[in-house]
């Protein structure tokens, strides 16, 4: 609906993002930005082996596949081989099925998701150096987080979920950069990725959430190969009266985007989980592993917990009896159990087998959990008694992978790793040192060929 | 954004809606509503026909092409074959890209566009009868009808363009009714559908516009595909608090929807442009061409043309001085010299070399237009001085293709036979006959047959 309250509108914001786009240079980047960026697609390759066997994967590929073209593209994680668009799709799904992928906490959005998904398939079946592929992805992941930004809260605070929604404009960005179109054409594919920007926050919960970066990157490619190809947008897809800002959110302020491109950088506003679970889960979770750790607990030991949260959390994940995994990725209860029982919570533990394990179904029945306005939404205390009489206590002020305590190399690897199960254990470690090294490549297919399982 | 001014919502809207979709029957269609089924039909096939050489849709196939899947489907008008997905994106850019398809005026949807563009292309390549083609045409016209008038005029006065970002919901319907889905399926397919809802008005004037009921085609396609599968989403798509209405639209009455589908029906309110240009200048076309027959006029005895007609008329389509076919769709300049000097306004009327002849670029520059609150939007007086000293005069108070003033069986055929220049004139007869008579045909396959060239 139109804005009210928003900023001047820059008359020509989209064609003013589409030249400094196609004017990027990857030499221009400062160090740390090239560094997150491998980052962020050392997470998201992660992320994406971890996810390529889930059934929202399956399914969409059994729909789907009949459709699709020349099996020319590679999917992370997967044998089989894919028309590009498809393999776009499938690998956004993949990579954010789990909700385990990152997010830049000043718009909620999930960047690298629709933007890596989109160029892994294209640098799948063309020749793409390292180095570019690396330019582009750090490309399309600043444009849709400084759209995000310009348009936050109001975009997401309607409905939208962003991480699709503005995806879309990274995903042509990256593929736009890719293909050398020119600021003309790269203006019809922002206008064109506009064009299509959907995703509802409605399908939080179910399958199609992880449908929407895998469509916002199918269509940012087809933005980028129509424009191209000359097929017209219009030039003011962001900001005319009728464009993707207006339309979308009661306030923005475009500016912002054109402002901080190739000057500040969103990416070293980029957090990562630690947990593929509901974010606001882990400041428990976090803290029930040190306690784990520190005391070797085992589960038995356990007669009571009490965790004391901001409201919001309990307000959000306060189911105590649940019988999914996925219903265990939204519970303080079965985080604090998973953490003080097992020390960890990777994907295993949020399958439904061990949400029904009766050792977790005993701890989270034990769970006490209060709201506490004193306590952040970045922090928990933890108080657990033990059978002996001993009573352990915490006080967790920041969560591991905010941006106050980012997770390290060494634990992002160590994330990877404990999504690989498609790759032996060499490949897994090749798909790591490629990702630490993928600015030296000749061709990217060299990183995709080792995240592909033999057929 | 969320909505403040709407009715109460049905809590289970997306399911009762579903739940009525598959529980459609066709023979509890009134015959009217077949008839004018059959009409909707006949009219978009001709605009299908007509588009299926445009510009846009040689760039589109030229840059997706290379991705399409197995050549199973037909478009029409055209001698290649394409995945059903991909030819479903073609019919619907081919049938909207001349503006010359219906419209529903109480909520300005284009509803045929999107959703026989689907089902052309999923019944070439499988056994539909001609009575189950219509029946799902029907039914999907009605479902993205009925959710445009329960959300008219904020979702389009946002800036949506409603043929795409409805259409998506017919499309769904009439696939997924094909399919025999289930009406839980169903549900989920109207929450795909809502997921992918998207086309801003910001691309009119482009070819992205046209490429609106095409991704709406293939999307709505998409949803049923995935949704028989069991592919998940949100249950509550369309009413849910970040479900497509709240999100799209300041206020809507989304139990219009489920309180009139098989009751009173959004096509005997259906309407069918006579002229393929801006609808606002139709009635001074209609009134020219009136003018031109009965005193078989031609340019040279003019003198001079004053046209008076709605303010809104002169505001959107004032352009005198013009140069392209697309500025002569929105000039009613130049649609008075088409009817003054032809006699007619076809496709033909509107081509770069029609708005360059000379004559009319003399009868424009002898016209002058006056904005009269007293005209309506579907009226027009014209006064045409004559080299002789004769004065002619008309005042016309309905144009031809209104509600008050529909089309007949036979003006809908005539403006078919001007669109079918890639058939011989004996297809084109028998496109007629079949439309006329499809719910008596096995299969639907004979009619698309009818409409696609040899290759």
């Amino acid at each position: 609906m139109n804005a009210r309250n928003q900023a001047a509108v820059p008359e020509n914001l989209t064609r003013e993002l589409a030249a400094l786009i196609v004017g990027s240079r990857f030499d221009a980047l400062p160090a740390k930005v090239v560094h997150e960026g491998k980052r962020a697609l050392l997470n998201i390759v992660g992320c994406a082996l971890g996810g390529c066997r889930h059934p929202a994967f399956e399914i969409a590929l059994g729909a789907l596949g009949p459709y699709a073209g020349q099996p020319l593209a590679q999917v992370l994680g997967r044998p089989e081989r894919f028309d590009p668009l498809f393999a776009a799709l499938l690998n956004g799904i993949s990579s954010h099925v789990h909700d385990y992928d990152d997010t830049t906490p000043d718009n909620y959005i999930h960047n690298s998701s629709p933007v890596a998904s989109a160029l892994f398939a294209y640098a799948s079946c063309h020749p793409v150096s390292g180095a570019d592929l690396l330019h582009a992805f750090i490309v399309g992941f600043e444009v849709s987080s400084l759209i995000g930004t310009a348009t936050y809260p109001a975009h997401y605070a309607a409905g939208w979920h962003s991480t699709g929604s503005i995806g879309v404009f990274g995903a042509a960005a990256a593929i736009g950069l890719l293909r050398g179109l020119s600021a003309g054409q790269m203006t019809h594919a922002l206008g064109l990725a506009a064009t299509q920007s959907s995703g509802l926050r409605e399908m939080f919960g179910s399958m199609a959430k992880s449908f929407h970066p895998g469509r916002a990157a199918q269509g940012g490619y087809t933005a980028a190969l129509l424009a191209e190809r000359g097929f017209t947008a219009g030039t003011h897809g962001l900001e005319g009266p009728r464009g993707f800002a207006p339309v979308t959110c009661a306030s923005f302020d475009l500016a912002k985007v054109t402002d901080a491109f190739g000057k500040t950088f969103e990416l070293l506003r980029n957090t990562y989980k630690p947990f593929p679970c509901g974010i606001v889960t882990h400041p428990t979770i976090d803290a029930c592993i040190q306690l784990q750790r520190e005391h070797a607990l085992s589960a038995e030991q356990i007669v009571a917990v009490r965790l004391t949260v901001a409201p919001l959390v309990k307000d959000l994940c306060n189911k105590q009896h649940i019988d999914t995994g996925l219903e265990g990725k939204f519970s303080i209860y079965h985080g604090a159990a998973i953490g003080l029982a097992r020390g960890r919570a990777g994907l295993a533990e949020f399958t439904d087998e061990t949400v029904r394990d009766p050792a977790l179904v005993r701890l989270r029945n034990l769970t006490e959990a209060l709201g506490d306005a004193r306590i952040s939404e970045d922090a928990v205390d933890v108080e657990v008694r033990l059978a002996d009489g001993r009573v352990l206590h915490t006080l967790l002020e920041q969560s591991l992978g905010n941006l106050a305590r980012p997770m390290s190399d060494a634990q992002l690897e160590a994330k990877l790793y404990g999504q690989t199960e498609v790759l032996t254990q060499d490949a897994a470690r090749r798909v790591v040192e490629l990702c630490w090294s993928v600015e030296r490549l000749d061709d990217a297919r060299t990183l995709i060929d080792a995240a592909v399982p033999p057929h």
